[in-house]
């Protein structure tokens, strides 16, 4: 099941060390105006290699689009997306072929389909996730014109984490500054929209890398500009489809929306957001609810946290067993990032795009 | 959007106070032997009024299959099962119909519809998760007989909560035996497993309740006898669709496979489940992972917790505005569940069996 | 596979010979008035014992609307529709239990399940057709505030066919009036237009009748008032799904758009429809493609044809088999149509508001 | 709307003038061997210039896999396949940018999208076709090793028809005898299995391509060694999906199932299938029904028809009007078809193969 959203379709594919990845978007509408330029922008944000911090594969992930774009708009017709894998050092891993490398679904791919490409992760890769940038790329052009921003910062890496109080300037900011924040933010390698504490991370993750192992982290992302009404009751949910689409991405264990896991100590007359009226509009006074009441929109920010484990490939010494059962001693070399947190960044701002842009053209309405 | 599921496809439909709910399955296979007292077994689960801690409106939640079994067996058409909505005081509500109640969704169904069904909430009642439970049973069902059996309870109400270690009797234990556990910590009023934690969470439950105020939680679920090679690459991960499924169900606000948010602070040394031979088998010899990884299962149980708001109708006076914008002091009366997360236990339990029958049925094969 | 349609989606449920048939609509705009008795009008349409044309069976297809309607209004939550089966004579069946009734699925089922429901063909039999009119009486009721209105009637019963001259006053009339065409054609027990070919059509079913035998048709279908530009390409085309829709009708057995087979033997210079411009407006001047070009609409009247296989069950006799193998001579008696074309008229237009509905839905628009 | 099958999920893109067209399949199952040769081989029989019949548009054609075949076998992940436009003469297109051509989908895009990709009919043109034939292969491939045939063949073109008895050798062949014949029929220039026909409407296209006219045609598809029990009830009917498929393709008008429209002349006497036994196993003893009942395959042959429009491009001189509502005289010119029948049987039978595959992998089982 490669394939998600229900309007705007998007269907990637592509395994690591294959000739290609891709991305097909189904449901575009048309008339949009859209500049190469524009999608490359995001997809170096994920790219490897931007800094110190990152993987070294040297991949330039350059979009060639080959489909629904004619005379720089949108036709109505599928947009289709391809990015060749260049940086590509199979043999790599021929020495993984037969081994089940601890954290990663070397086990469960070979138990589900009898055999697996074991290139660099295969399909299970996170390369996969630079085309849903592409597809989230053209989602967050839309939604701009509509005055929608997502903003995605990391809020915890390995044991450095960020005050409730050190952010609340984020609280409900207007979209446009939250677009320019975000370029700032992109700019400091933690991501990180707490100077100090960026620094901090930055150290943490160069301890880590040192001691050939790696970090965790915690994302917040945030969606300014999202009026009141958006989503559906029961199954379209916005905070399902979004749990759903963020916890697709591999490696994210956990989510929550708002207060999120706060809200079980607290009382229901602590964890109720009341409505008031500001200058003449209904409205939510606080945000515990994250922007979303009943699956559906309040108008306040979109606020939700997704937990990143460690990344699984390691230099430091593990046991484990190849497909024999043989006992294993596994050292992972090779070009991985000792903190996958600052380029999953990106790919959930992305998942969250895909999810606002399907659920606004989920609104029913009967014209002609 | 009220279906649920690709193959075992769960549509529901119903409005708390209006004559009826309901469920249709479709995908169900042919050939099952399903027993109307089994559904109704676990609706009782769910049903209000069972013990003091929870709403005593009256509802017997009676099932009715109208479609889809002949002689005792699923005839591999539609299973159309309706409950009647019995003990409706629509007038409760009357008073209700212009306010916008904090924490419930009356705000958002008028911002996206113009207006709504103020009935005891319409549609995003709680009360349309005994749809829920009914398909759910019929998944539990057949997953008994493929030898995986579900169990949730609560780990945390309020201020109460149980240690990893209180609970790792539950780590690794045969289906049968989750069976038989299941049916003793439904019958403590708190479904908490570990015995005094019960009583302390009753006991900050009925004191709440005193203090006209409600109580949120956190619940766990563990699947066990699920095999690796369960759940689909991309965006047919299992973990992905159990958080989409659980977050649905409308008072959850967030969720997280196996360790979850702790990964956040974890080295990649301390997160990574090593592979180790047992009995001639390979499986992880921990299970940080939750029983997924990369999405598809390990063989080892399947756990994820998921975090329960307090209840948002209280009887502690609040502020909120009414359509027009008119400042209310608002005490919802009414027959309300001053902790839902123990009502909730079967729903999420629901929703874990519905993901799993559903992504068995996506096993690709080729026969014929 | 018992749900139609992405946008305006119909899950129908129900044997013919269990407690009762329904159908559920996600999807439908909320804010819409809809008359239980608006439904009702459409379903006698369809039920049997309305001339003695028909099959005596006398149900009065009474429906019950279950959810989604609140005072008068669709809410945008699902339409539940339940019709009961009240005049089951289950027993007239279980001498048919072990045989294969020539043109029936009864075979078929067998082969799939390994077992069926017996009671009058139970999930395969015409009785489901209900459903579709009710939910497709819902679609007619929007498409009817559209300006939209579709036509049924029989071209050919039997021997007795329609020449195209004699319908060419069909070819281009204002939706209102096709209202009160469909009305006056409706009363006429063959449904036929032309009044002399109605009456030949009569005759001819009386004929097969007394002579224990059936007769077959061809409906023709109209939808007037669907303007330019409805439709999406390649696997979205209004005529496939159209063809999907009504060869998803039991009895159906082929169909054809605007002028059909014959255009087999037409030259390029023949069968194009040219461009003209009438009151300005740009469209074209005949309408051999049926309203229909690349799968969009042209703003022409859609026009199509359905034959219908005579109907299987006949009191003479016929040689099969039964489940052993063992030969059986059958006579099927009970209470069938000689001819099902009357009322699988309405079946028919409902199909194709159904499609028309959905692909009006499917309009993608960017808008907050 | 772009992408076809509920299991076997097929996505095309592309436009005619593009780069690049291009088809994704999501579902194939793993470990299915696949040479690349096989599909090319498939696309040759579609591709145009094959000899003098049809268009010299210069198209090798040539198939590029990106992803989902690993060692030459599928892995379970989405097959990506990329054939890109080489002969593309876009300003042979540049005078009808404003021109509405006659049968072509120029004026309905415009009126949907309000603009149109003008090259070459864009998503329009048959060209995207050869994505379905690249997709198709795969499914054939798998058939194959199921033992399931699927052939093609003109049964009309212009006014040149072949009689049923003259094709009765086809009624019931074994699968391998269907494949070899295929391979006979696909050398002769009209594909037709009756050799004098053949010529003849090889005589016909060429004489209706001097008056620079285009011809149209009927094309019969026959599916062989399909078991009894394939297909779903109501919505799943294997003959609902057909019509679906075929009519999805762009220049067909109409589909019938056996018998079809004859079927509207005949009684139930006539028109029904008896049961009988052979060498123990029940079967229809006659094929009226083309080997569908109640949606569900009887064992039989699968036999379906479609019409085909002529050729909508013909240099004949033609009068229209362009979008500002001038009058036009037209004549294309240009690299066109004078007889698409011949090129849209591979296609079709790709579109069949699509279902049948789609159809196997909805059969429901639960297994672990």
């Amino acid at each position: 099941m490669n394939s998600f959203g229900r309007f705007f379709r998007v269907t990637t594919w592509g395994e690591s060390h294959g000739p290609a990845i891709g991305v097909v978007i189904d449901g575009c509408p048309a008339g949009i105006s859209i500049e190469k330029e524009y999608i490359q922008k995001e997809l170096i944000m994920r790219r490897p290699g931007q800094t110190d911090l990152t993987s070294p594969r040297g991949e330039l992930d350059e979009v060639d689009i080959l489909s629904g774009i004619f005379e720089g708009r949108t036709t109505g017709t599928p947009i289709s997306m391809v990015i060749r894998n260049m940086d590509v050092k199979s043999k790599d891993y021929s020495n993984l072929k037969d081994v089940y490398r601890p954290g990663h679904a070397d086990f469960t791919y070979e138990r589900k389909y009898g055999f697996r490409d074991y290139r660099g992760s295969g399909r299970s890769s996170g390369r996969e996730t630079a085309s849903r940038v592409a597809a989230g790329a053209i989602a967050r052009r839309i939604l701009e014109e509509l005055g929608i921003v997502t903003l995605g910062y990391a809020v915890k890496i390995g044991e450095v984490d960020i005050a409730e109080e050190e952010i609340n300037f984020l609280d409900d900011i207007p979209a446009q500054q939250a677009k320019e924040l975000r370029r700032e933010i992109y700019n400091v390698p933690a991501r990180c929209p707490v100077p100090e504490k960026a620094k901090a991370m930055e150290q943490a993750i160069r301890e880590a890398s040192s001691q050939k192992d790696s970090l965790g982290g915690i994302i917040e992302i945030r969606s300014y500009g999202v009026k009141a009404g958006l989503g559906d009751p029961v199954f379209g949910k916005l905070d399902a489809l979004l749990a759903y689409a963020i916890v697709s991405v591999g490696a994210v264990k956990g989510v929550e929306v708002g207060a999120g896991f706060k809200l079980a100590g607290m009382r229901g007359s602590q964890a109720n957001d009341s409505f008031h009226t500001v200058k003449g509009e209904i409205q939510p006074s606080s945000n515990r609810a994250g922007g979303i009441l009943g699956g559906i929109s309040t108008g306040m920010p979109i606020v939700l946290r997704a937990v990143i484990k460690p990344t699984p490939s390691i230099e430091k010494e593990q046991l484990t067993v190849d497909r024999h059962g043989n006992r294993v001693k596994l050292s992972v070399t090779g070009r991985h990032d000792p903190c996958i947190v600052i380029r999953v960044i990106p790919v959930l701002e992305s998942m969250v795009n895909l999810v606002l842009m399907d659920s606004l053209l989920a609104q029913k309405t009967v014209r002609f």
